[in-house]
């Protein structure tokens, strides 16, 4: 699939005329900044983690959205049924492993729900990334990536090992898919400063996956338009507690316009 | 009891000054919003949910709040406690179903916890009042109230069965106490489009229980306050971020004068 | 050590080149916006709660900030755990006793966790700390406090019980160790609008622990920051919800100029 301002435009309208259901187990910072973000964007955002209820859930959703975040061990089982459920209704899974190489049990965990299920979308920051790869490829040290090996190395890597597209956010943005790579540059210094656009941005791949059937083109559709959006955003804003505001305001009044004239994209 | 704009500036008075405290068993999502709205309009917000604590919590409160958003067991366990001491404390109760007909396991929490202890106001939107009362219903299958009936009709055949107010909220508001009903036309159509305006709702209603001892009037008042201060945010606002800003704002600086020029309620 | 305008400013920057990691195990109200302070004045939050992580998490942090405000069994068992690792790490801690004297649970638990580990910073409202003090000293009613004691003789009893420095916050705020007395009376009438700016306050002490070894300093500098950051908020402020906002873009943008102009410190 190209990948191109018009095709990301396509996806932007489908999901405000579609409004997919986008079911996020996700962490308490970041719940409410994920539903706002997704409900600005034009989707419908449920958070619901009850073990007796996920399921259910699951089969009436469009994506679901994994986030360990503020992970504990009931909410790690939900995650799971919740997974299983997913696969076999074919609802595309994000994961975001929050925090993964920070704790073993962020790391093991994240690597545990990698095998629960196929997960359509990893989207991480580098040392997450870095943290799973490490940790799946036994006969190598820590050492043995910190050298020549590029963040698109990684993320091959682990797309190769899981059959993901692997999405590395940071000043660019990579997503890979096995060889396929797209490099995204859109964006703002002060969106780290946001708690929580991490967050948003899995959770953005949840709503682009609820109307693409490509996970690529999701992932680069949606990082597309959080790096516009908080570059708009950040034309306006004097410091974090307004960009977070005009960020969810850009969202929500993205026009086609914006997004032709400011995507910067390569592969 | 008659209201009119002058009752409900009356409520938001007494709400300034007795600062009554509206103890939340909420969702995580809506609890940070909830909170502000609370303080912004002038009361006082507490959240505890601790099966330890909430029969304390109750006893010190003018009204109870629960909300199923982001429910799970040990968290009904604790409603279920507050609701039973809430009883025989009479502090009034207001039930916001969340998602009910969502999942069987809402559909049935929000039919159990009916079932606890007496509640003032059952506030939610038409699907989720809806569902509560097909599930109810045994006799009567989902296809018959796709028909004819409307939104008032299950309302009071709600408010009937359960002897609470009904609040169905929605483009218009609809209040229901046995055979008495009032429709609240204010608000804006951005208002959807902020997580946890919903809740918001609910908890006000939980304010004005905390000065009014019409459950009725309290609903009524709380749903004109709320589309009251929507509508003037949406005079700033530039989408669901500033929307959410300015609703906060608008809750604390509302006049006699605002209530009472936009004010637009029937029966 | 001397605390004036030029020492509070070192530590703001100090924060924003080290970026302190703090570790908050903290309540869902303020979770976000707490973590929003953090950023924004340039420290590294992060929010962990699982039993399975507290250890690793404390491990690699430079502040703990405990903080009961929803409080349940498992929370605290990691709040616990959490405590003696910081204890041997020689991780400064913070402890928020959020309503505690509001109920039974709450004022024990925040005596239990005082007696985990030693706490560098205990920071809470007059009344919370004073339910520490009253339940501490078996031999006193509660009527013995509420005549001629003052908070800052509560905060003193606290402290020399305790070892811990105490800061009480309100329209002044009062830091005690042991015998010495700092008085802060920046800040702003409209602060205890917004949820979660007491917490604030507490996850702020730890971002000042974690550049500086003095306790006294590090709540006196949080303090002073908290309160001017609130004093710029309100002069563009129209409510609560744009006063939460400037609040964290003041705290992003505060000079060394805010701070030498406006402090308002006394011992």
């Amino acid at each position: 699939m190209k990948i191109t301002a018009q095709s990301v435009w396509s996806d932007v309208l489908a999901i405000r005329h579609q409004a997919p259901l986008v079911h996020n187990i996700t962490n308490y910072v970041a719940m409410n900044t994920t539903a706002n973000a997704l409900l600005a964007i034009g989707a419908s955002p449920v958070m619901a983690h009850a073990l007796e209820e996920v399921s259910d859930m699951v089969g009436i959703a469009k994506a679901l959205v994994i986030n360990i975040g503020t992970l504990s061990e009931k909410w790690i089982q939900s995650m799971q049924k919740a997974m299983l459920q997913a696969q076999s209704c074919n609802v595309p899974i994000v994961l975001d492993p929050v925090g993964a190489g920070a704790t073993p049990y962020r790391t093991e965990t994240a690597m545990q729900l990698l095998s629960v299920a196929p997960v359509a979308i990893i989207r991480g920051n580098a040392s997450e990334i870095m943290a799973i790869v490490q940790k799946g490829s036994k006969t190598k040290g820590v050492d043995s990536l910190s050298g020549s090996e590029s963040a698109v190395d990684v993320a091959q890597e682990l797309s190769r090992g899981s059959g993901s597209v692997v999405c590395i956010t940071g000043e660019t943005d990579i997503i890979v898919s096995h060889s396929i790579i797209a490099k995204v540059k859109n964006g703002h210094a002060m969106m780290p400063r946001v708690t929580g656009l991490g967050c948003t941005a899995s959770a953005l791949c949840g709503a682009f996956l609820g109307v693409n059937t490509s996970a690529f083109a999701a992932a680069v559709h949606a990082m597309v338009v959080m790096g516009i959006a908080g570059e708009l955003a950040a034309v306006q804003a004097k410091g974090p507690g307004s960009m977070q505001l005009h960020f969810l305001d850009m969202l929500y009044a993205l026009t086609e316009s914006d997004i032709a004239t400011r995507i910067r994209l390569t592969s």
